[in-house]
């Protein structure tokens, strides 16, 4: 099952990654090294930055996220390298377009261009990105439609720290004081993209994370039909866990309670393989038996770069993820 | 010397066609049918709409009348099309996107990521535009810094009909009521583009025009470099006529003003040929005479499209290159 390849061709396992910003940069950076059948379904949530302001002007889904995951995915060749450089790249001014990633020009115009408001050409949009690329596989959003995410938090408002108050809107609730407990989407229930769950469906593995935990990974499993897809596929299901706590999402939680929030938001998923940074685990002993109680196993391996930052190196992840789709 | 190619292969004779916006679109339309050996070399001197904008935000070359070109040279597949679409899309909005074209901000981006400041850069930037389009030949600015173009016209205030001023901007100069008398540029001696120079130098045929006179076709002229290089050439020289007056520009200018102006403004050069739509030629004599007087010979087509609007037909307007060429 994690090879469908026949001898001589290695086409890998097909894996479907699920995420948004710069956690599923990296985790499609590993993987892209490990298979040839990629898919990422994004997050479509974001109200921040270049990506708001175009779902403001334009009444388009926030493209950011999905401009760094096809970024991500782009060819080895100077065609791709060149083409990954111009979509990430932001002017900078003191005008109308400072900060505006060129991508998300891009992504837009071709779905004004396409037609905005049909499904299959928001899709048809990132495909010819993707061959503009060279992508080494394919990016989808998670939804048909924007989304805001509402975060149930406890102490949002520092005068009063036991009251649970809902903040609305993804830069919001990266950045809110207080503990985020949960989170939930608006509209609640949005029609999903066919093709995500077409890809879930058919995925030797599903991998979450690493990313901002409450914005990035746990808002696909709030998409109802995106849900009972993860839920029902056949696909063994990863989880890769951050390298650092992330100020105002998830300050001090630990790995476990990470895992925690993830079943919280998802009761009936079952989680094969955990992975965890050998470098950032306090207490694997507790991590451990938080990960059997979701019903898989720990791996801890040496996926941080070097440098001392929160990043994972992309080479060092891909080796895990060869190891946990082989064992 | 009109064609190079050897028996079996036929590349069609080195073309450099100079102008900018509309006119230069239609001539590049037909062109592109008639040789594979095609050079753009645009007018930079826009300070209007999406390139005017872009260029006092953030420093640049105006991109809109290279973007064009680039467009009149895509691809015939689906790839190029595709392409040329996106790039030639405009944003519609009550925001600060509102009438950008995406091709502008394409080429602005890539010159960013090269380096703005050289003009190696400048051309390396709009050759991967022209890759991404699968574009058939190579478009380059007339000079290598912004541009504006100055009009002495007469009448620009009513109330004086004889007084003559100076208005200054493509925009001004397009609109200004009165009678445009000539123009000049300021900076008034730009660093011409070596790649055009060398483009004009090799070329067989050099083709002015159509376009808007005193603000897409004549301020080559007032390049210094590029007007030595077009008179010293070794390329026969064209001059495609317009089909319409142009209200601003060239109200009550007959096809005879038309070439006496272009001499006024470059009086060194020799014209081979003059191409004009035979349904627009009042006094064909008249005309005939004037073109004599530039050393040439006056060739009447029928060159216009059928719909009744003054626009060029490409095929009919390739269809006379062809024989001029030849001929």
């Amino acid at each position: 099952m994690v090879s469908r390849s026949g001898p001589g061709e290695r086409p890998g396992p097909a894996v479907v990654a699920l995420g948004g910003g710069h956690g599923l940069y990296a985790s499609l950076s590993a993987l892209r090294r490990v298979t040839d059948r990629l898919t990422a379904v994004v997050t479509v949530a974001d109200d921040g930055g270049s990506s708001g302001r175009l779902r403001r002007e334009l009444g388009v889904l926030p493209p950011g996220d999905l401009r760094m995951a096809l970024a991500a995915l782009c060819g080895d060749d100077e065609w791709g390298q060149t083409w990954r450089d111009v979509v990430q790249h932001r002017f900078r001014s003191q005008g109308e377009l400072h900060d505006h990633a060129v991508g998300n020009l891009l992504i837009v115009a071709l779905w004004e261009l396409l037609g905005a408001d049909a499904h299959g050409s928001t899709v048809a949009g990132l495909d010819w990105v993707g061959r503009l690329l060279g992508a080494q596989g394919r990016v989808l959003p998670m939804a048909s439609v924007p989304m805001d995410i509402v975060a149930e938090v406890r102490g949002a408002d520092p005068s009063r720290p036991d009251e649970v108050t809902r903040v609305k809107g993804q830069v919001a609730c990266a950045k809110t004081p207080g503990t985020v407990l949960g989170i939930s989407l608006v509209p609640t229930d949005p029609p999903a993209s066919p093709e995500a769950l077409a890809a879930v469906d058919e995925a030797d593995w599903v991998v979450f994370g690493p990313g901002s935990w409450f914005t990035s990974v746990l808002p696909h499993l709030k998409v109802p039909e995106l849900a009972r897809a993860l839920v029902a596929t056949k696909a063994r299901r990863a989880v890769a866990l951050n390298l650092a706590q992330q100020p105002g999402e998830t300050d001090d939680f630990s790995p476990q309670t990470h895992l925690e929030v993830l079943q919280a938001h998802a009761p009936d998923l079952r989680v094969d393989v955990v992975l965890a940074d050998r470098g950032v685990v306090d207490d694997p002993v507790a991590l451990d038996k938080a990960v059997q109680d979701l019903g898989g196993r720990l791996v801890l391996a040496d996926v941080a770069a070097d440098d001392g930052s929160p990043r994972h190196d992309p080479a060092r992840l891909a080796q895990a993820f060869v190891k946990i789709f082989r064992d």
